[in-house]
């Protein structure tokens, strides 16, 4: 009998919205957005899943929150409770926390015509869009990302995950939110190592893909070192703009294997899991970023005045480039990290380098005699910076 | 600052093929299928998740499937073992089950350009459809469904669930396979209640978009009850054939709200539910097509002489076209199965009722006293045809 050959398209499209004081009764980007998607005849609820920790460093949000959907958006119906869940990886790691989000969704009636409010860092995020993903097969998202890192990066794109046995991200779906909205305001409350940690996804799309946002961080870096908020911003937009062009340029949910976005993210995986997660992701990827670079200066691809320039902007924003864990087992872990990425992609290893600043290349190989060299070049430079820092 | 505006398509191709003896050396499909997936560098591998019910009743096929791969297929390398799951609802019931399953995607390595190739009924389609689609964000699912109902519908369909703490598909993704094969031999060791109880879903496409194919049924209803293979295979095609056709020309991911494939399904939820499951999904849906077919014409909406047609139709088929539970408390319960169905869509009701045979329209009322002047005409019917069955 004849084969029937099925094809067809999924649009998705969604806003990322910037704004300061979100749940300001004053502020109507919430309200004009809720009123766009009114829809005769639909009673929609809402449930909000927050961080703990920014609710801890935010004591007003709830009753803000409240009072915006009581005045502004009376025609969505709020849970009673706001549902907090614990930050970092610790969100990610226990099955129980998601089976009670799953469980709130129950207990609330949220359908796959309510939405999902998540508030937090980028663990968080990916917690509660994967439990929205897959509770009734997919509830309207809407993510509040509280951290540089979750405005600029993972909460303007299209993953989400948990872990499974300690796994990292081993289930996850592909799944688009409804809407983002970036507050400005949330990153005042951010540690000096979370501050920092998020602009390194910036300098890595920077470095492949556009050399003049990487001069005005050159230009800018006193700046953002000092948590200027201006700078900041848009550093954010930039960032969170490059990042979805490339989502919707390319593969969006990855059915082929080029993924360019992983650029200096196989030796941050490793370093991550070497540290238990006491490594922040961006310092993470900071190291790997260096260790890259380095590596593509000495196998005569990059030229030494580009990898001075990548090394001093990220020592000026106070990245450490270099980690012991890096040389552990004289460097077999790493080694390791790199047989780990390959399986990770299927058996075809592909790694990002720099040609130049602003223009990478993918290659399929990597030398473990040069990685070494670079790992030891690494521990020399982060010597002597903290050597001169202690002469100073 | 500006919004930044994300929109992009994601792209689903997928073939369904018609077969007999798909594992059988001498049939290229499944070898032909995987020469066109090669690419050089990628070392593919597969897992093969059976239902237990149908190794049992087809012992030979784990040998088929090894030496299949061995000779004709070596570049993908087959996993050790064929896990096998328990069929029916207890397979989407135990969340352990579904834990194994993503256990042994670990164990055997089995990434996002690897293939897991689900063997089985709806309900094993179901669960190993969620495993492949959340395990690393989704890995490549081929089908082979082993009953009528798969075959025709689920089977060929995007979604995929399971249970979570007894709620029916309260987990799942909308999640294409890369492929489906619909073996006709396997349908030979289908019980007469389960090749009977896929007939359903053909019935219910036919009636609400295709009078033509709903007469071809009348005139080959003896042909499909004596089980007549030939006559199957059309039935199985056209139905797959509509169903493809709905997903591609409508919503696919099911984003909006009509719904019109869930003609019938409303009171058939609710029945599964009311039986603990010990009627068939199929069996439940003859009821519910039964149910909103005399509500029609007793609304005055569909003439006598189509109800009476539907009606012979499928009590020819041996379908039985009532259930004591529907009469339950008086049928509060079935009333609060309309209610659930309410809320289940979100608020507004979207009921489908014939127009005529091969037409429907969506509602969103349902009048509570016609609906049990339904269900007693249903219970005068089937023990009008039962008393005069005992007097042949």
């Amino acid at each position: 009998m004849q084969t029937i050959q099925q094809s067809f398209k999924v649009e998705y499209s969604y806003a990322v919205f910037f704004t300061h004081y979100l749940f300001d009764q004053k502020n109507p980007l919430l309200k004009n957005f809720f009123n766009d998607y009114s829809e005769q005849g639909f009673q929609r609820k809402a449930l909000v899943i927050a961080d703990e920790g920014f609710l801890h460093h935010h004591p007003e949000i709830p009753g803000q929150i409240s009072s915006y959907f009581s005045e502004s958006v009376p025609q969505v119906q709020l849970a009673s409770e706001i549902i907090s869940v614990p930050g970092g990886e610790t969100a990610k790691n226990d099955i129980n926390t998601f089976n009670r989000l799953v469980e709130a969704v129950d207990m609330y009636g949220i359908d796959r015509h309510s939405f999902i409010i998540a508030i937090g860092g980028g663990a968080v995020l990916d917690l509660v869009g994967y439990a929205a993903a897959v509770s009734h097969r997919g509830i309207k998202l809407i993510r509040i990302p509280t951290t540089v890192l979750s405005q600029n990066d993972s909460g303007v794109g299209v993953k989400n995950s948990i872990n499974f046995h300690g796994k990292k991200n081993f289930l996850g779906t592909f799944a688009p939110p409804v809407a983002v909205f970036n507050d400005l305001t949330f990153l005042k409350s951010l540690d000096d190592r979370d501050w920092r940690s998020g602009i390194a996804e910036a300098i890595k799309v920077a470095l492949i893909k556009d050399a003049a946002f990487f001069e005005w961080m050159e230009e800018h870096v006193v700046a953002l070192a000092h948590r200027d908020t201006e700078s900041m911003a848009y550093l954010i937009h930039r960032c969170a703009e490059m990042h979805t062009d490339h989502i919707a340029g390319g593969d969006p949910f990855e059915f082929g294997s080029s993924r360019p976005l992983d650029f200096g993210h196989w030796a941050a995986h490793k370093l991550e899991y070497l540290t238990n997660f006491e490594i922040r992701h961006g310092e993470a990827v900071a190291i790997g970023i260096a260790l890259d670079c380095v590596y593509a200066a000495k196998a005569g691809r990059l030229a030494e005045a580009d990898l001075n320039r990548i090394l001093e902007v990220m020592h000026k924003l106070g990245f450490e480039l270099y980690h012991p864990k890096l040389s552990e087992n004289d460097k077999i872990n790493l080694r390791n990290g790199l047989q780990e990425f390959r399986e990770h992609l299927g058996g075809q290893l592909t790694i990002m380098l720099l040609d130049k600043i602003g223009k990478g290349t993918e290659v399929h190989e990597l030398d473990t005699g040069i990685i070494s060299d670079a790992v030891d070049f690494l521990s020399a430079f982060q010597s002597q910076l903290t050597e001169s820092k202690v002469l100073e």
